[in-house]
């Protein structure tokens, strides 16, 4: 069995965020990422899979097996050659409108790398949700979701702006990551707090630092001018974690 | 000025690592990395940049400007329009024969994007040499370099066998990263110390196993498989340093 040309046509459109958006649907691509997505409750439309994988996968509903010259055309990562899957968007991801423990606002990421990173990140600590700024990068990109290693199923992204999360949790306290600040070593950590982390170039923008009740940083000891974001969400993580062990 | 065609020849074979090792030549790419090369004591043998740049760097020697389009075709990395260096490799980076304090030995890291970021975690926390198995990535890959945000200037890496750094060092406790072994909460990490972290997806590989003398882990509450090998560096670092402030 091999594609339609209507769904040949709907593959290259989720390769956008218009074409994801517009059908509601995104692309789970590569071995690690399709095999958590088999094991989640993600319900997937079609699943494309590399042909000599056929004795393992047959039984699978919806699934086509195609050259690997043909699952690298219709792959938006050009090292797939696994398969991938045409997944449906998350329309409604579980939201607690009242912020418990450790929560994570992105302002303004725009690698999908590192955003899939952060994405993991937080899977491993058992954070589920992450908020994000609404020019945040597209958590639904392949780039994306294939750095999140199979943790997109088990962790949501919510975009939403920064006051509105603090106008429905009055009481939260937010904290921000800058280059000044009190040390992670050195601070008492509440029980329930937003931590924002800022875009790769430019760090956290003045609206955003406005609405920062505390400042805080990861003491420096060499050259280094700063960390990669992702570096530094797992940091100040891990020294929350540590500090409640 | 233009580059002559034995210019043009020489930087095009410092893509790959066999033109690197012949000409003991390698390449510095975009903004931040020059910065960081212009102040650093690294000689460079010539300066190519995008001639919207003259008027701040006309006055360096041997420094050539070319068009935008230009520099995109000489260069290594696809997104780099602000130029590139050709800098002497450091053929004898110094190296300790008794190691002290934490070091840091990677075993067969694949990824020129995660050697650069481990370089510029190291720096970050003052680790100014780190160890790497012989089939580690290039150190001077043009992908591993930019990945250092310019830390290449101020962190050595020495590529060396596990059993040679112990023979000099024997009674250095060595110390590995893996899915299960002692918290790094609860561990009391030595004085001085080799931490070994293993390859992306096999992770630490049974001939260097048998040369750790403790398991160590971060602990995992939620559902990722694995953390990336720098997030890893930078946890397991960050645990030690914090213990000793």
């Amino acid at each position: 069995m091999s594609l339609s040309n209507r769904q040949i046509k709907l593959i290259n459109s989720l390769h956008s965020k218009k074409g994801r958006k517009e059908n509601l649907l995104f692309l789970v691509e590569g071995e690690k990422c399709i095999e958590e997505l088999l094991k989640s409750n993600w319900a997937y439309e079609i699943l494309v899979l590399n042909e000599n994988l056929r004795s393992s996968f047959e039984n699978l509903s919806n699934v086509f097996f195609l050259s690997e010259d043909q699952i690298k055309k219709y792959s938006a990562l050009q090292s797939n050659s696994f398969g991938f899957a045409v997944v449906h968007i998350n329309e409604n991801p579980e939201s607690n409108l009242h912020l418990k423990g450790i929560n994570i606002y992105l302002d303004g990421i725009r690698d999908p790398g590192n955003l899939g990173t952060i994405v993991r990140i937080c899977d491993w600590y058992g954070i589920n949700t992450i908020y994000v700024s609404e020019d945040t990068t597209d958590f639904y990109n392949p780039k994306t979701i294939i750095s999140t290693m199979g943790s997109f199923t088990r962790v949501n992204v919510i975009s939403t702006a920064l006051h509105t999360i603090i106008e429905n949790n009055p009481e939260i306290q937010v904290l921000g990551t800058f280059l000044e600040g009190e040390s992670i070593y050195q601070i008492k950590f509440p029980q329930d707090m937003l931590i924002v982390l800022g875009n790769e170039s430019n760090g956290i923008r003045q609206e955003t630092e406005n609405l920062i009740r505390q400042k805080i940083t990861i003491p420096r000891i060499g050259g280094a001018e700063s960390l990669n974001v992702g570096i530094s969400t797992a940091i100040v993580i891990d020294n929350i974690i540590r500090g409640k062990s």
